[in-house]
């Protein structure tokens, strides 16, 4: 069959990716392997994420979760294993915490609940005011910038052909480009915050969320990056801290819902300094080596839209926060939908319940 | 006369353009119009720079001040005459203000006293926390990369050869490359911090001083920048705050001393954000576009060191903050020396007070 992919972040990349081995596949974005994905921070977290009413989202991302060793070891690519922890910096951030630990423990998660003194002695990075957290040992993490590497040379190796150009619209077996059109068996939208103007049933459905991060390395002499993905929330703000390979840490992310704005500002680094310094002290040491800001695809209920919008157009958008965590579900989806079949566990993620019509 | 600059700095390049007139010229410098000019704020502020003890670079400084025009209009450079603003946020601060404008004062320089709510009329981008000020109408500013863009061409187009490599040594018509030799009459050292490895004189007699700035661009809704260059004094630290053509800001500078280090530090970045927010509120709102850090050149007196270090070998570094308010007197003292005159304007910046020797 011929596909047509529509967006190039960590969606579309790994559907191009998953379906070039049975079909003849089409990936169009002007600036592929771009975007929220390259932004992001890299953590597959569905648990250290859970809140209570988002079971579903809990449940999807458990289950996404399970497929990444297997979807890691075919692009070769590295899976930070260290888990996460939570922290809490002042009294009402540590009441959020028994709220986060009691939902988990409710739904049969293992979570560890430690005071701030043990919180340090597991990572010593962690500062005074530290107060309590929890250990979660099962989430992940990755380099969201390699992982974005391997997709796209895997994509290409497999056949994929990239066009760098934005679509205007999709319709049953047309994709409309600037100054051309293609025409194909099945339309897969996966352009993120941008896929509510390709299509009318999506127009409302998704919308833009920003989110701002910083890179910091650690210079000579200052103090290491933590060895665990920290997420913590100071004075009822969330800030994460994710190590990377060459004592790198990203520090993330700031939301913002103003549109389509992509650019850093000088208050979304200062918050994100002044939490991250309250968590891990030493990051002011650091070398800041770059500030980014990305747009993620928020959906009214932070479930992602993956399912059918007519004959030959699928819609595989909306990930919000957990674009890297359900890429491979996601893919697995679009090529069971490809192939006729239903993937019984994004059916929590079927569009029509957004787009007010079915399918 | 076959003259080597070697330096390609503001200073550097202010020679090599002055000399080219009358003399061959060759400017030897890896990366030219970079450095701590590149990053510089642009103040031409001998005024509000001013402390006491410094008498001597203050009237450096203001007869370079005063050849500022001229060497703008041979450049087709603008100035921005809009005058400069210093501010203070708390009574430590306001403290300061008495102890710089009684200075000011008893040297006959014009200095007007305000109160925060005075100074907000004049300059509505100030927030509540400025308690009183000083309004310093004779300062300047400059966009420093226009100044070094226009620098470099203009000594292109006066013949001046570039050589794109560091200099490892300089000696009595003797400037030694990586590969090769460079023989001339006149040696000019204009290397800035690095200007101490060249020559036995200059060792410890120039050090490495780190700022960091940033650059902010207003966005769209934000409130507009300063109207004037703002230097604020925020718990005893200084910031300053650079308006710039199409909505841009200028905001620096941190100062370090720990070697030569140039990369931008994470609490660098936050002690600027957070003192220009105290200052200026409504930058929070702006588009943070590029943080930068660069080397200034300190020396023991905070004054430049412009003179003879023996036979063909002239030095003209150690400007620390001062070196685009210093580049015409400084130019014009290297054009005198070549000529085999002295320049008295400059007798305050003689090396031999540093290098324990006379020339």
């Amino acid at each position: 069959m011929n596909v047509v992919v529509v967006g190039g972040g960590v969606i579309g990349l790994s559907v191009a990716w998953r379906l070039s081995s049975e079909h003849e596949v089409t990936l169009v974005d002007p600036r592929p392997a771009g975007g929220a994905s390259w932004v992001a921070g890299g953590m597959l977290a569905p648990v250290t994420e859970a809140w209570p009413g988002e079971e579903d989202l809990l449940e999807l991302g458990s289950a996404s979760l399970a497929s990444w060793p297997g979807f890691a070891a075919d692009l070769g690519l590295d899976l930070d294993t260290r888990g996460t922890i939570v922290a809490a910096a002042d009294g009402a951030d540590a009441g959020q915490l028994d709220t986060l630990a009691e939902f988990l423990a409710g739904r049969g998660r293992e979570v560890e609940r430690l005071s701030g003194r043990e919180l340090r002695r597991v990572e010593p990075s962690l500062g005074p005011n530290v107060r309590s957290g929890l250990i979660v040992p099962g989430d992940l993490a990755v380099d969201n910038r390699e992982l974005l590497r391997l997709l796209s040379s895997r994509a290409h190796e497999a056949g994929v052909e990239f066009i760098g150009e934005a679509a205007a619209s999709v319709t049953s077996g047309v994709v409309e480009l600037a100054s051309s059109t293609l025409r194909c068996d099945l339309a897969v939208i996966a352009a993120g915050a941008w896929s509510g103007a390709l299509h009318p049933a999506l127009a409302g459905a998704v919308r833009p969320v920003k989110g701002e991060i910083l890179r910091l390395r650690a210079r000579q002499n200052a103090l290491p990056p933590p060895t665990h993905t920290v997420r913590a929330m100071v004075e009822s703000r969330a800030v994460y801290l994710v190590p990377r390979a060459g004592d790198e840490l990203v520090v993330g992310a700031t939301q913002y819902e103003a549109g389509f704005d992509e650019e850093v500002t000088a208050g979304g680094v200062r918050d994100l300094l002044n939490l991250a310094e309250r968590v891990v002290p030493g990051v002011v040491e650091y070398t800041l080596t770059e500030c980014a800001a990305g747009l993620r695809a928020g959906s009214r209920d932070n479930l992602p839209l993956i399912g059918s919008l007519g004959p030959g157009v699928v819609v595989a958008a909306g990930h919000h926060r957990n674009g890297l965590l359900l890429a491979p579900i996601t893919a697995e989806a679009v090529r069971a939908m490809a192939a006729g079949r239903e993937e019984p566990l994004v059916k929590v993620a079927d569009p029509a319940r957004l787009t007010g019509g079915t399918a």
